[in-house]
C-alpha cells in the first residue's frame, strides 16, 4: 500500500563541481561533490524551489525512503514535514535536500580521497563554516537552474544556514525559515561542543584524525560526544516524563551496568550513532557551529549584521528548548524587525526540547504549514 | 600577619573503627578509617557541635590552611563560611569536617589496601550510599562524644547527607541545613553523571578499576568527566558574562586548539582535577548521588519519607542553579512543612549557578549567619 502523503522511493544524485572553492579559513578545495535529493517538480518559472538545510547529524535524505520493504529504517529525517499534502507540500514546491561539504553521507568530506595524497583527507580536510556551506549550496542552485529560492529552511544549525543565505545572497532568497536556532552560540553551547570534541580528539583510536588508515574509528569518543549532545537535545521535563528515575530491574543493584532507564537510552543513542557517523565530520560540524556569528564583523551588533537581508522570515522556537532557547530566536526576530523585515514568529509550546523541531507537534506544523501555504510561487 | 577570622593552621586527624560496617548494598567492610578536622571547642554540655558534609569533590578540610606560607593553595573549601566571626562561627560552634567513606583524601576508599588481597581495593571497593556515609559519620560522632549535633550542614550532595541525618537519627540533629540540594536526582542529573562515568569506565587506562596496579590513572576519562560536570556547576548567564564568545587570539584560527576562552577554562579545570582526584572515588560518588532517594521506600511520596524528621531546617537555593534548581529545594520545603517541621527557606539571587553555595554572596551568608546565630547551644 502506498502512502499518498509520501514522496515515496527516492534516489540521491551527485553533482560534481570542478572549480576551486576558497573557504572562509583561507584553505582551498580544488573541487568537490555534493550529494542531494529533490522532491516535487521545478515549475516553468523556476520559482517554487525550497532548500532544506540539515543540522549536525542530518543529511540530504530529507523525505521518502530508499527501500520499500524497509520504509521506516530508511525514512528521510524530515519526512513528517515534506511530502504531498504535508506542510512543505511537494505538490506545490520543488524541494532540495543536500549533504553539506565536509559531511559523511556522500558529499566531499574527511572520508573522501585527498587528490594530493591519494589517501582519505582525514584530519587534513579543512574546517568549513556555515558561510562555506552556503557557497557550496549556491553552486548547486546554479547547477539546478535555481536563481531564487522560494524559501530556504532549516532547524538548529540548519536555521543558521537559512539565515546566512539571506545575508550572503539577499536577492536569491524570498523567505528565510529559521527554526530552533540562534544568531550565535553561547559560551555554554561552545562548552558542550568542546567536551564532545575533547572526547573524540583524546580517543586513542583517533590517531590525529587519520584513523581510516589504521582500520579503526574513534567509536568511544564519538559515543561520548553523542551522549553529551543528546542531553542537550531533550528537555529536562521530557526526560523526567519519559524516563524519570525508572529502574531497569526495579531495584538498586549497586554496579556500573545500566540501573536507570535513562542510562540505557543514552548508551543506546551513543552506540548507534558511533556505528555510522564520521568522527572528523562531527568535529568540523561542531566547529562550524562555534564559529557562526554574523555579527562578528559588526562589533557584535546583530541589527547591523542583518541589515543586508531582503527576505521575509518565519522564525520558530520551542518553550522547552534550553540549547537554543526562545530568547535566542527573539534576538533574531528583534534584529530583523529593527531592519524593517516582515517577520512571522511562533513560540511553540512543546515539551520535547531542542529536538521539537524534528517532531510534528500540531501547532508547530500548523503554523509552519500556514506560512509555507502563503508563499507565492 | 594572622587573620583574626581564620581558624588558622589546622591538622587533620584519623579515627579508626574496627567494628564491621554493613553497607546498604549488602557488602561489608571489616573496619575503616575516617580522616577529619575540627575547629573551635566542644562545650561542656557537648551541645555546640556542627557537622559539615562535603559534596562530590570536597573533603574533611573545610577551613583553615595546612601551610602558613601557602595559605591560599591549602585553604579549606568552605573557609569563607567557617571561622571566628564568620557565619558558622567557631567561637560559638565546634565544627567537624570529615572525608566520606570511599573518598580519596585519607578516609578508607578505593586507594586503600584491601586486607583480603594486600592490594588496593580499586574497583572492588563496594559502592557506598548517602545512608552509609551518615552511618560512618555517626560512628565518628560517637567517638567524639557528640550525642546530638546542633546542626548538620551541607551543600549539594552534602545537603543530601544533612537531610539523611535528620531521617536516620531524628533525635541526634537539632537543625538540618540543606543548601543547593535536591530530594533526589532528576533523569537529566543522572544522565550527566552517566556520561561522566562512561568517560572514565571507557578510558583504556581504567583497567577495570585496577589502574593502581598498572601504574597509571585514567586521567583522560576523569578530565572529560570534570569538564561535563563543570558545565552544570556554572550558570549560562555567568558563563556568558565571564567568557562570552571571547577569543583567545582575537580571531578565528580554524583549528582544534583553544579558540574561545571558555574552552581554555574547561580544559584547565579538567586537567587540574585529573591530577589529584581518584577516578574510582569519582565513580562511586556519582552513584551515591544517583541512588539517593529517601522517598523510594515510600512509593515516591516525599512527604511520607520525611515524616520521621524532628529537626528544624534551613533550606537555601540559588536562582541560577539549573543542576539543582530552586524548584527542587521547594520540594523539600513543602514536604517538611507538610509534616509540621519548622523551616526557614531562602531563595538567593546569585548568578553563579550551582557553585553559588561555595561563594560568599552577601545575602546568602547573611541569611545563613542569621539562622546559625539563632541556634541555641
Amino acid at each position: 500500500m502506498t502512502d499518498p502523503n509520501s514522496v515515496g522511493l527516492v534516489v540521491p544524485q551527485t553533482a560534481r563541481f570542478d572549480q576551486e572553492i576558497r573557504l572562509k579559513s583561507g584553505a582551498r578545495l580544488p573541487g568537490f561533490e555534493l550529494i542531494y535529493e529533490t522532491y516535487g517538480e521545478l515549475n516553468a518559472a523556476r520559482s517554487n524551489a525550497v532548500l532544506v538545510c540539515h543540522a549536525l547529524s542530518g543529511s540530504h535524505h530529507v523525505a521518502g525512503y530508499y527501500d520499500a520493504r524497509q520504509k521506516k529504517q530508511t525514512l528521510g529525517w524530515w519526512d513528517n514535514l515534506v511530502g504531498p499534502g504535508k506542510p512543505l507540500d511537494t505538490r506545490k514546491f520543488f524541494v532540495v535536500g543536500v549533504n553539506n561539504l565536509g559531511g559523511c553521507y556522500g558529499s566531499t568530506g574527511p572520508r573522501s580521497i585527498n587528490p594530493q595524497t591519494g589517501k582519505p583527507y582525514g584530519a587534513d580536510f579543512p574546517l568549513v563554516t556555515v558561510e562555506d556551506w552556503v557557497e557550496a549550496q549556491a553552486r548547486l542552485a546554479d547547477r539546478l537552474g535555481i536563481e531564487t529560492w522560494a524559501a530556504v529552511i532549516g532547524g538548529s544549525l540548519g536555521g543558521m544556514q537559512a539565515l546566512q543565505w539571506t545575508l550572503a545572497y539577499p536577492e536569491r532568497v524570498r523567505h528565510g525559515i529559521v527554526i530552533a536556532s540562534a544568531p550565535r552560540l553561547s559560551a555554554q553551547n561552545i562548552a558542550f561542543n568542546e567536551v564532545a570534541r575533547q572526547a573524540i580528539l583524546s580517543d586513542p583510536d583517533f590517531h590525529g584524525g587519520h584513523y581510516y588508515e589504521h582500520g579503526v574509528v574513534p567509536k568511544n569518543g564519538l559515543r561520548l560526544a553523542r551522549m553529551v549532545g543528546h542531553i542537550t537535545y531533550l528537555s529536562d521535563d521530557q526526560m523526567a516524563e519519559k524516563f524519570g528515575r525508572q529502574l531497569r530491574h526495579g531495584k538498586h543493584r549497586f554496579h556500573y551496568d545500566v540501573e536507570f532507564e535513562i542510562e540505557s537510552y543514552l548508551r543506546y543513542q551513543g552506540n548507534k550513532f558511533a556505528e555510522f557517523f564520521d568522527a572528523n565530520t562531527y568535529l568540523l560540524t561542531t566547529k562550524a557551529l562555534d564559529y557562526f556569528d554574523p555579527a562578528f564583523d559588526y562589533g557584535g551588533d546583530l541589527c547591523a549584521a542583518l541589515a543586508r537581508a531582503r527576505a521575509d522570515f518565519f522564525v520558530a522556537s520551542f518553550t522547552t528548548d534550553w540549547r537554543f532557547s526562545p530568547a535566542r530566536s527573539r534576538e533574531i526576530v528583534y534584529a530583523l524587525l529593527h531592519n524593517g523585515r516582515k517577520v512571522s514568529y511562533a513560540e511553540i509550546d512543546c515539551d520535547a526540547g531542542h529536538d521539537s523541531f524534528l517532531l510534528d507537534a500540531p501547532h508547530y506544523h500548523a503554523a509552519l504549514g500556514a506560512y509555507l501555504g502563503g508563499i507565492a510561487t
